[in-house]
């Protein structure tokens, strides 16, 4: 049996056909209608019909989106950064593709995914956590995608890590996602060329001297090349991301950790910080097992692996 | 079908026959033998024997211990007032008695009874936490308890809420149970009384005018008095609990948090601060639904309770 | 013996006459000159010559300026505002008026204007702080002004009240001025605006629905009515207020606390929380004596009375 | 001039003869009577004949001892150790002498003695910091010992670098004595030993394998051999001592710090984290000048010349 997994982005929807395997067989990809429900639904449609048109056997499609979807999985209760509020996406996509239809928050998707298929197949209990501009993640535990009572459960980067803490723009202050997110990085690296600008040398040299144009891939090429003023900085986010696991682990007792979102990219240079702070920090030491802490392995895909397998179950 | 649910404590084995909608037919008490593993099944095995005596019908029997279990839900791996260390519990009592056994951690059970035919019976997504001298937890999610993999899941009270802060026996500074247990609030009411005597003069009349005599108990009556000291030691600590609840909101989104433990005791005076707290502390306001905070209903005996519908299970 | 004390603010250069009981006597105002170092020294020294003209006994001349002064009390290091780094100010006024003159950083003159003649007089140890968009400070130690090594003491904005804190623009995270200033004030009125609309009604009407129109005189205004929501966000700034003076407590032992600028023009609004803060933090209770908070008596002519008393001494 | 300086210790009086130069020419040592004001004073008396037998010129005595003196240098307010309380210590002496006598608080007498003839000398702005069991300090500006209005300037260990941190015997939370103290690094001996017993492994050894004798001298012992963990807990100690250091710069823009106390007995393994943490965390960067941070040089005997000369001024 296929199914098709859409990933609804801010500026694309992606579709692809999606088999038992997690194997992506056949791909299209649209803009994204922007502030247009009805227009959003018909992009989707089309996408639907499109890879239908060579792969009959699909049965249902699952369909990933950026917000807060609710418990029936059938209306998105807001999504700021496509317009919408208590939009009926299920219904509206159903009523075009004749399929049954599967609303899902992306990041829960792409934690599915990463977990049958990916960097956490074979566990159980799955943490996923990305590492984006701000921090998102996913739970799988027991097996089954945990959703949470009204569809928001994960949202780890919103819980706090510093009382009195830097503002988020979530209105609390000392969010995890102020210390240890893709945003987190740059600030840390701008502050550096603020401060020290002889240790943020190679990279304000990388930014053209800008502070401003001090960004994650700057940073990250600066790391590759060794420079100590970057690889600090990522030792500064690890320790902060770490402290979370920690403090994950306490909650949720998982059996890996699977990291996503761009901070990965830099791969070891983020992860051997984490896992050094994870394991400083987690309680129950010495003696309790520690989960590990894997990087994902789907990348930009995963949304749609999921979304196409969570239609499937 | 009827089944026996067995708790375990520091000081007294108690056991009880629980029908399906978690009534307790029956109880036998016995003390518990002080670092003797054999001797401890033989005091369960001589439980379960004298209230089947009277119950024929009996066809499981769960164990609660206060202590990690292991994901088999066999080897008590350890169970530190008890003197346990790898133990292989269920396979001991099992042989005792020729029925079937399930050990399980007595938080967890008692997590379940209160999900299942408690506070939080109707909901499917529940977070147990017991404000004792310490703080534990439970969690019961998509109707389902959530063990963790290697069955040491909702160790909430050792998540960190202030880095570099209160020392705790496990090892770390700044967890939750430093701020919001009832350790916590006696804390709070014997601070008060060193540096704020006046302040805290019910309580130090209550207390024979020793600062160290200053206890729950104390803090509980004084504020029933009205006494504004006591009162502040429980706004005091409701405000750390409810940003507990409003960081487990964040990672779990509960349909309700059930409070147990000795601080629950004092009713709505610890109740209403720890609502207040959460509700301004929680992430995604205005808008979110807020998951409703409870006290527990079943008191010290949803340990038998959960143990019992687990081993049903 | 009279004196002429001058005020160079970023706008205005505010000179007057300074007489030995802190009196002025007569006053002159230019438009400060941008960007313009000798433009500024002729400002000053024509309004010192118009002044000169009334008032021939006139024997020296005290500067203030917002900017970091040299120990020698004569080059103006760095005056962001001004556009000043390295500015010889004495020498220029000097050859320009051919009278004493002494520069001094703005802050310090005010501090000694209200050690002197203002809310600190008959105190020989005072701690002057200005709630601003930021904060400042001015020390008077054993009757003298306590100017630091370098001329940059009592900068106490800039001392760490939350590790791991809010961002300042100095580069480091959980400075003091983050909390307690005039601008973590509308912080605190806009948050509150943006998470719970209802408790900030007032407020937000005052600002004709707009967030980002909650200013100081909004709060203030809400605060004089008893609204509810404005009072919070005064707690909120004098809670921390409290906390550094608490701290300042600590390190210097000062008998009174004089507190100025714009915050302060809220009163007992502010100066009640600061009090009960100030209280609660400080070391050595019960049993310490509390240096009494006051407000600040000369307001915006603190800077040229200060100016003028340093130059005579 | 010669005068007499006495140090009043917990234990011990000691006393010797002070030169202008600050050298000590002649010493005597007694045993402190216990809780016994008049015992106190005919100790110290005693001393001061002895001395006064070998040295007739000498003028004036000074005496340091631990506890809150007042604003006349004639009582000491309290003493705990002592068990004094109101104590009219400069009457008593005097009238037992014949001799002008001026009591102050040791870590104050010890501070003018660096000030004048130690780390300090040369310097018109020194900030002494005493890591010793606690946190002490003395405060010399502009040449001056500041001694605040009420005596009790430089309590700087209970200033509070952690809101909600380590509880403090004084009362308060997060008091910076709780983190950079010597009782703070055996803590952080003792918690990486519980914690990574591995890490701390060549302290344990030291220890006779038993956590609770992981003690300062043993934790210095290992880091002189190289061992890694015990210079982690320097680093650890460092660090927080360097913030305090950052704080008192912003507040107090000293041209030099002088440590003392049995921390600083480990000199560079101490010191150089210091300097490190002060150097990221002070305000003003870059562009600062910073202020150098010493070693103390008088050692023990800082007290008793401290005490001699500042009977002299």
């Amino acid at each position: 049996m296929l199914t098709i997994g859409v990933d609804i982005g801010g500026t694309k929807v992606a579709a692809g056909v999606v088999d038992p395997d997690g194997r992506i067989l056949d791909r299209v990809k649209y803009p994204t209608p922007a502030n247009d429900p009805r227009g959003l639904a018909d992009v989707v449609a089309k996408a639907v019909e499109e890879l239908r048109g060579h792969h009959g056997e699909v049965r249902a499609v699952g369909v990933g989106v950026a917000g807060f979807v609710d418990e029936d999985r059938a209306t998105v209760q807001v999504a700021v950064n496509l317009g919408l509020r208590e939009e009926p996406l299920k219904e509206r996509i159903q009523e075009r593709v004749g399929l049954p239809v599967v609303i899902e928050n992306d990041a829960n998707a792409a934690a599915w995914a990463e977990a049958r298929f990916g960097a956490g197949r074979g566990s159980d209990h799955i943490v996923c956590v990305t590492l984006g501009t701000g921090i998102g993640g996913g739970l799988v535990m027991g097996g089954r995608l945990h959703r949470g009572r009204h569809g928001v459960a994960a949202e780890v980067g919103h819980y706090r890590v510093v009382p009195h803490g830097r503002r988020c723009a979530c209105g609390n202050h000392g969010c995890w996602e102020q210390y240890a997110s893709g945003r987190a990085l740059v600030a840390a690296g701008q502050d550096l060329a603020r401060t020290d600008p002889t240790a943020a040398g190679r990279m304000l040299r990388l930014a053209g001297g800008v502070v401003e144009h001090i960004e994650g891939h700057v940073i990250t090429e600066a790391a590759v090349e060794g420079d100590e003023g970057a690889l600090s900085c990522f030792r500064t986010i690890g320790e902060w991301a770490g402290v979370g696991l920690a403090d994950l682990a306490a909650i949720l007792d998982p059996e890996c950790f699977v990291m996503g979102g761009g901070v990965s990219d830099a791969g070891e240079f983020i992860l051997e910080p984490i896992r050094d702070s994870y394991a400083r920090h987690v309680s129950g030491r010495p003696g309790r097992r520690l989960a590990e802490v894997r990087l994902a392995e789907l990348g930009g895909e995963a949304g749609i692996v999921g979304a196409g397998d969570l239609a499937r179950h």
